[in-house]
């Protein structure tokens, strides 16, 4: 299993560890060897090397068959200007290059865990379990021009972005989302603001056609994103997996997230479009979650988020959809059973990262 | 006081009644006169014109000092393309005729009512207490070019949004933020994605140079759009007001709205970059929920919010405070005092619009 660990900045080496241990626990389990390194990434980076993605790093990740991030940023880096901001800088590169177009986050709550919702226990009677496909190689986040210009010999200043998807953009991230559909409950939501956007009428009439076309076995629906971001908040129970463009999908994932409590228990997945070594997909897999300084150091951060980001770069782009079941499994089962750290120990004794992992790995 | 009565579809004319009744009773309070014509829009303009902005109704709206609105559109025209849907097809025109480029929405939830939000009541303590301050008439709604165009000869299809700010039009409504922070607690957030968008630098650097420059007694700070979606959700007392640009306050607008417990409270303004006759802003008044089909003709729709619109339009378009005020705080001690419709009512017994509509006019 040969993958490259960006753990990046604060927090991100600490619960890196963790993953790291339960990584090895269940290769070994399996029958198979670890084979990773470590390389700079992030905030530490820009201090190291005066870029907060080193072409080394980026080396080493094209050698590998996938990328175990950890999080990256912070105050430290907080003065820099918005664009060359660590997360930012580190990021959209890195999904440049490796077409990472397919991002995938479960917006997962278990019932256990309802009291860390900000909402209403009654609204989320079964906790929540989402899943969001966000297109993330596209839209506005890419396209071109973006430019800044003076207007009127300098009174006035014009800025554009552009937003683009072509068809064959939006039917491979479908794609994507069907395959998601079919390992659950085969309902599919198309987000998108096809009242106002051309773009999004594209997406719309692609979504329909190719579903309709390659997957009848699933049910399409479409919402418009102001409404969506009012569904996800008044009953997240009507989703299945919903799929949206880069931007929409930035904005409904991190809502996705914080209706789910807490941010140390969320991973994602960003799978590219080329295949790796084994023939699946390259992919890089990251906690929803950030660097968290102020609890930085202090051996208390929730490694959940990383370990279960490791399931899933077990799950696609290994093909280990069992060991990633398992790792699932062992992170609720500790979880449920009450062993929790700060975040969401809720008046419960809290555990440290250490002995959270050291549960987790005994449940494997 | 000479308006436009724009009532639209379902329960739009039902609660329209209630604001007109309560409108007569403070004007003749203020011994003044209300001067109003109604006019077809939404889908009855569809079915009776076969638009959803008839000429006729326009050059009315042109002939007045304000339009209160109602609301538009339902599922006997959800067969309708998005782009030709009532609530589409009628606001935006109307929007850019009038240069509506300041949306107001008040995110209001009474501490009595916290009940109806979805959020657990540990987390609004006070209720919620927030301004929304949308820029509604540029960026990626009106840029250009918007395009779709057939690529390699047919075998795919690109689209293309364009969005597109100036600082002239980012000094104007941080202007109209700046004005509602004065109001209230000086506090103003300005919601961008600036480490992604040309168009969000631009919108950062002109926020901050015109605060600096012209309302140095206003705190302001900066919030990326994603983070806002999950801190209106995680801990909505924060905010105090909060500006940002077309297409984000279209979703985080009605995010904050949807955390406000009903749509049936929650009233807007948008208002133009032209003076009415009395030198006061243009603007359009409406509720920020829809017409409400399922319960339309039942006489049962919550009136507040159409009547909350009716007093924006006295405060911002004809100058009365006062009268606006009152009207504000006849609704509140009618809900505070237990006076609910279905949508509030949580186990009371539910009152109609009629009877609500009554206890407000009684409150005044
Ligand atoms: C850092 C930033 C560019 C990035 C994004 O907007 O995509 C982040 O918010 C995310 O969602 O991964
Ligand atoms: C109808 C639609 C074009 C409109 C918008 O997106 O602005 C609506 O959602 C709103 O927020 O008033």
């Amino acid at each position: 299993l040969k993958f490259s660990v960006l753990a990046g900045d604060y927090i991100g080496p600490e619960v890196m560890r963790s993953a790291l241990r339960v990584l090895e626990k269940v290769a070994a389990q399996e029958g198979l060897k670890l084979d990773y390194s470590e390389h700079a990434v992030g905030g530490c980076a820009i201090d190291a090397h005066g870029t907060a993605l080193p072409e080394a790093t980026l080396t080493a990740c094209e050698a590998a068959d996938a990328i175990l991030f950890g999080s990256v940023g912070g105050p430290k880096w907080e003065s820099l200007p918005p664009k060359e901001q660590p997360e930012r800088a580190a990021l959209l590169p890195l999904r440049k290059h490796f077409t990472l177009f397919a991002n995938i986050r479960p917006g997962l709550l278990y019932p256990e865990l309802r009291e860390a919702s900000p909402l209403k226990n009654e609204r989320i009677p079964e906790g929540i379990d989402i899943v969001c496909i966000r297109e993330l190689t596209g839209g506005i986040y890419f396209g071109q021009p973006k430019r800044t210009t003076l207007l009127n010999g300098g009174t006035d200043v014009e800025s554009v972005d552009t937003m683009i998807y072509r068809k064959s953009e939006i039917e491979r991230i479908t794609e994507v989302a069907i395959t998601a559909a079919r390992s659950r409950k085969r309902r599919l939501c198309s987000v998108d603001k096809a009242n106002v956007l051309e773009t999004s009428v594209l997406w719309r009439k692609t979504v329909s056609d190719y579903v309709a076309a390659n997957a009848p076995d699933i049910e399409l629906s479409h919402m418009l994103v102001d409404n969506a971001a009012m569904q996800l908040v008044r009953d997240p129970g009507q989703f299945d997996v919903f799929v949206t463009e880069n931007m929409f999908g930035d904005i409904l994932s991190d809502e996705m997230a914080v209706i789910c409590g807490s941010l140390g228990m969320l991973s994602s997945a960003s799978l590219g479009a080329r295949k790796n070594t084994l023939g699946l997909p390259y992919g890089l897999y990251e906690p929803a979650g950030g660097t968290a300084p102020d609890i930085a150091g202090k051996g208390i951060a929730n490694p959940c988020a990383q370990i279960l980001s490791g399931a899933l770069m077990l799950r696609y782009s290994f093909g280990l959809e069992d060991a990633a079941t398992r790792i699932e499994r062992a992170v609720r089962e500790v979880v449920a059973s009450g062993t929790r750290t700060g975040d969401i120990a809720f008046g419960r004794t809290a555990v440290g990262t250490e002995q959270m992992t050291e549960k987790i790995l005994g449940a494997l």
